[in-house]
């Protein structure tokens, strides 16, 4: 593995988007980090910048407790992905997620992301972790 | 982007499974693609080499007009991400699918993957790919 510098400077956006704005759910902290013509491509949330803290917004009125459990995380050029555990309340069970954000001039400017319910007890004994 | 050779292989490797094993859904391409010693992630199909092959024999069977449409892909180290569109059969909506695969000497050696249904109608008008 040889990361770029620039690479490493991707990582570390991300990694600090997700600290300081999606585990916060905090959309207060949305301009921080996420371009003004971010392209939007989950399938839930309303697109762009101003939908984004919309999402956000909602998020975190229904479910204050959430967290988002980074699982891993790899970075090729300007694309980011990671791999996560959200659990929306103590005991659940939650959903896996995969998102993968492109950045430009240091800021995400595109996401793309798929979610699963994390079903225990079927074929599979290993985590989908 | 400065991929190493290395990286290149791997990625190589993992269009190549799609090519060869994923997409024609074929059992038997498994174990030129995937290592003895197999661990998979994903929530539906039984553990290890031979529940892959029994998993792919499965989806043949029941929806032998699949597509698995790659979107992009990335490679860090060993750890390669693939986002695709499976649709079942013509017409259909299908699933957003993202794959992270670990490659070990020369062979698939992990797998974790995150599968949603494609719904139109969204608040979202982008595409999810």
């Amino acid at each position: 593995m040889s990361r770029t510098p620039e690479e490493e400077a991707n990582l570390r956006l991300v990694l600090a988007m997700f600290e300081h704005m999606l585990n916060p759910m905090d959309s207060a902290a949305v301009d921080r980090f996420i371009a003004p013509d971010y392209i939007q491509h989950n399938q839930l949330a309303e697109p762009g910048r101003e939908g984004l803290k919309k999402f956000l917004d909602m998020i975190r009125a229904e479910t204050p407790h959430a967290v988002h459990d980074v699982k891993r995380a790899f970075v090729e050029g300007d694309h980011v992905t990671v791999h996560y555990h959200v659990r929306r309340w103590p005991g659940d069970n939650g959903w896996a997620v995969i998102d993968i954000f492109r950045i430009e001039n240091g800021l995400v400017s595109e996401h793309w992301d798929v979610m699963q319910d994390v079903v225990p007890g079927g074929p599979n004994p290993n985590s989908p972790f």
